[in-house]
């Protein structure tokens, strides 16, 4: 495949998962850590043009003026922007509007791409771009699951994903010695800055289980009161449970007495096979207290990831979201992709149903707060 | 005209209203007081089904089951409802379904009455459904231009319209003699409890101005440090004036040194001879003070109306919204349309360029929090 | 008692209250709207200092010139404070500093007093202090109250006070004839600003309530389910009912199924036959529309006042408090005595058993915001 | 010294520290991190009593049956307490109260101390009890600090107090090979559960400063428009210098110019070669980004410490605050001491000039929030 023909299959494979949206669907913002798909579509393509067609092509003529401060995400370096919680408010421009500059941008870096598609430094940066733009794909489904999961009618998506009820069929822990591990990304390829700066760590030996925790085992834990004794919680957590009034994973809804899940293919019947999802890392850390085991690290998940399966759920490890050694952000607005957010978040690894093909690797850190569920979140347990 | 031409005439009027909506301008509720337009649509209509159509129309089939728990507005009797606060994330049904749930109820509407249109009882409920229609036509105009006009590229709602820029030619005050007078509604047609108990009132003398407070009078209170002088402000006023950081009326921009103000044609220079609008009782309140002057009370305003024009804007009254003597507020949900949001609001008498034709007398009385300022509000001043 | 014996009277009064007050007790401000006694007594004599000892007696040297910024209020004309939420942090100065603070305001406050005792605009000030001083009286006990009520441990304040379990004895209604009546104060001796302005009211005939509600006639209130039924309640009343978790009045404690109340003699079993005390408006008017009567006008009130006893429980008018016709607030500090606060509260009137002996009429308006239930307020119902 | 007279020198070290305390001082809580002294005194009096007394002293009485409820921290296990943040507004019992508690366990203490002090498990809690007291004896001293250095006249703890002058001779960078460090507590004596599981830790190569940061190094931070530029930030940390509108460490304030510092012997000039201290996570971490230079991990910092002078500030890590390999919490009360903490906190090691002397060693592990900066935290820098 061409690099042009890569950039236009990633690009189209945005617009596809928003192919059965109806166009009320594109606009709101139901809490501030959802972003409407309107927005997702135009961020993604602007980073395409401010951070290259601006920057390369000669005489490209911005598509539209007010873009840049419509749909720049939190690049304090490039200017002024809309504040995040009001994204849901900007119903102009249209839909409509944003395809036709989707279409604009791809016009255009076809062009650039003829001219410049050989020079290694900008090939890199559209090759961020392309990253980037599937970071929105992941999110830009688990943001419409979220719009259409709190519609008390819960709409269905798509008929034919079945990726919550999906079952494993590993079984057993996996025994690792201790030793000298090097963490972090060699290979060629493609990664992230916050993987770079490969370096050693020492393990201790280690039990890793072969497969993720399941519905029925969660339930478990749910009939033992774990939701209601704070034993098994961090003090955070079990405000975090009081305060939210938690009983269950996200999109759970007990109907009668019998478990129910919002699920991308509409409300079904909590299938206890089924790998878990939609938990926080309090929850995962709740789990385990209570199953008197514990989270890996993020050192021993990567280390033990070739014995295993994974990309299923993005697993939550017991690790600090953290700059690796030698860690210096890049200078400019690129380098604010990834070290200012690391504080107050745990380290998730693998990838999920949701993340696109070509998108994971076993050194890809993923990073959200301990309270945030709505990706396709699970847990791994290691041995105490 | 006949009743069912007027029925039809009122609720084609709301429709005509949304005609120059992009679909994505439904949708949104950018703060918990501006409902979507979707919303207002749906619910007027429910208002009809619910009310009418099910307790009146033998057979009647609801047009869909979610509908009454989707677009309740705030009537405790009827049942559960979604939170008011979420009502911007409901993105289906779409726009087109409710479209087609307006003409579904207005065909069966049309039925009805034929069947029962000379009962008097019955067209009380269709007239008041239809008053309650228009209230929401108002809403529709002033959320409209809430959503529109918190864009940052402030689009344009409809060219011709000029409600902003509207000058006014009366002059002088008018003197009132002191005397008992009669309050509320005693005349043949429509009109809400809250206008009922027609009772008499003894007035001192006062003099009223002819016409409304102008940007430019406004303008001289602004320049003379109005805002930033505690002294012409009510204690809850002046937090109000710091915790918001509030500078000019709602919709005002100060642009290179000049003021401008968003209108429903697009942005525009302030008119300094129209009548000032977008202001909360806080600064009536505050500019009255300034003028040595203040508000009339409702009693006052009532009794001298016939005397001036009104009908541009929302006169604010310093008179707080409570029950005329002998108010009992009607068993069941019509009992919930007015009496319980009797506290804490101010009383605005008169109407406005946004209220429907056939929709305003004397002694109507509309109320809002003194903070509320989305509204087409204005001043009339009292001499000390 | 000469002018100074009064003076001094009063005075020595406010440290009565505080007498068996510990230490520590004169220090929390628990929620923003009580004051530590500590506050009480400092801002009551920077009153004096403030407006009467700086202004008129030559050479006078403050005592400190950190207590204007400490014990200021809210008089925004007269310099900066301590913001009203952080009154209880101010650890020093100490209490004993604050007695000296008024041993030393007393003394000069002694020589002014023989010096310009007799200039009527003087004495006019000195009583505006005064009574300034006796609200405080009443809000130092209803403040130690709280602080008291809210301690796990219910301290008694004094075992002689019987307040809480007093009795009435009338019965019955009074009916009152339609007619102009003068409302506003007339009669000589002091009186507040809010209070002048004497204007005619026209008043239909209504009947008035002899007496008070008793706890038992509130508690079927409860018992039919008060708390429970949206109905009784205004919107915003409802709201407050379910954020707050409100189910029984003030100081009330369910212990064993029996009704106990803290009072400032203790905990006790709630007496069914005495005044009800300690609710809001919004309960009082739920009470009200629950037994299908509603609460007096103020102006009602006033006109039937002279025809039932009065001054044992703040009684909650339906009056919003608003300025009397031709109210205009005095130049300078004293201007922000009361008008200021002419917003979102209601008047309350004839005074209650924490209300000092002589600071009571008939014209007197207490205000306070509709969910405000610290002070000794009651209910006093008219008929429909 | 025996093992009592160790007991009791801590516990009079407690009260050492309240001794020029005025009684109001012991009331309040100004914010909910910092706790009243008075509640300080009690709380580690109540650790005594019901780990101790109450398990090991046959037929010891409670001093008094309230004090659990009022005393207990944040041991769910123990049963019900009053909310954190209503601990400043129970002012009874007063000091005295709690000073003659005091005394009544010690009292009890010297019994159970005769009676089973040569038992090795009873040591180990009474141990833990002292620690736990000489923990809230730093807490008492900066929480003291927080009261009088937010009163607004500043008053003085101890005139012969330096603290916060004092400056470091040492110079230049020490450099640490590559190589695996044992990390965590294997000495003989206390230590808390969370240093335990002594573990091996491979570090890099580093280069780790001699002295901590001085005031005037911080100045050029700031006069370099440190808290105005986001680009040395966390994005966290970025929206709390906004919100909180942070310009300068904590207790600093600008007069005329000149930097002033609130120490514990008063408001005095910053010394430009004193240690910095009172900086947040998010400060010292700004400050390490803008010097092109980063903060040691906590395993860095404890394989170096004994090649530099550690005691006068709590040093600032980049680890976040998790369990060491093989931590688990103990069962019961005494296993919420550390184990639910460990979330959203930052590591601090070494010790401060408010730590109690023989309460520190190199494997102690401090923590707090990023944004949290009342404790003497300083700034030790790693070379990139």
């Amino acid at each position: 495949m061409s690099f042009f023909d890569h950039y236009i299959s990633v690009r189209k494979h945005t617009e596809h998962i928003c192919s059965v949206l109806q166009t009320e669907d594109y606009v709101p913002q139901p809490v501030p850590f959802v972003s409407p798909p309107k927005w997702h579509l135009a961020h993604s393509t602007w980073f395409f043009e401010e951070f290259i067609l601006k920057k390369y092509l000669d005489g490209y003529a911005e598509f539209d003026s007010d873009f840049g401060f419509l749909f720049n995400s939190y690049y304090n370096t490039v200017g002024k922007r809309v504040l995040r919680t009001q994204r849901g408010n900007i119903t102009r421009p249209g839909t409509d509007r944003i395809y036709e500059y989707r279409q604009y941008v791809d016009m255009h870096m076809e062009i650039i791409l003829q001219l410049k598609g050989s020079d290694t430094e900008f090939q890199d940066i559209v090759t961020l771009g392309l990253n980037h733009e599937q970071q929105h794909q992941e999110l830009l489904i688990t943001d419409i699951k979220y719009i259409l999961g709190h519609n008390p009618i819960f709409p269905v998506y798509n008929e034919d994903i079945d990726w919550e009820a999906r079952e494993e069929e590993a079984t057993g822990f996996i025994a690792i010695p201790e030793g000298l591990y090097t963490i972090g990304h060699t290979a060629d390829g493609f990664s992230f800055d916050n993987e770079h700066g490969a370096h050693k760590v020492f393990l201790d030996a280690f039990e890793i289980s072969a497969r993720l925790v399941t519905n029925a085992e969660y339930l478990e834990f749910m009939n033992a009161g774990g939701y209601s004794d704070f034993n098994y919680w961090l003090d955070e957590g079990w405000s975090w449970v009081l305060q939210q009034d938690i009983h269950a994973p996200l999109y759970w809804h007990n109907i009668d007495g019998e478990w129910h899940q919002y699920t991308l293919r509409g409300l079904e019947k909590v299938n206890p096979d089924a790998m878990l999802t939609h938990i926080s890392f309090y929850e995962a850390a709740a789990y385990a207290e209570w199953k008197r085991m514990r989270l890996p690290t993020e050192f021993e998940w990567e280390a033990a990831s070739s014995l295993f399966n994974w990309g299923h759920r993005w697993e939550w490890t017991h690790s600090a979201y953290l700059p690796y050694p030698r860690f210096w952000k890049p200078e400019g607005a690129i380098g604010e992709y990834n070290g200012k957010f690391m504080i107050n978040q745990m380290v998730l690894r693998g990838s999920s149903c949701a993340t696109p093909k070509a998108h994971s690797r076993n050194t890809y850190r993923n990073f959200f707060h301990p309270d945030e569920r709505w990706q396709f979140t699970g847990i791994r347990l290691v041995k105490l």
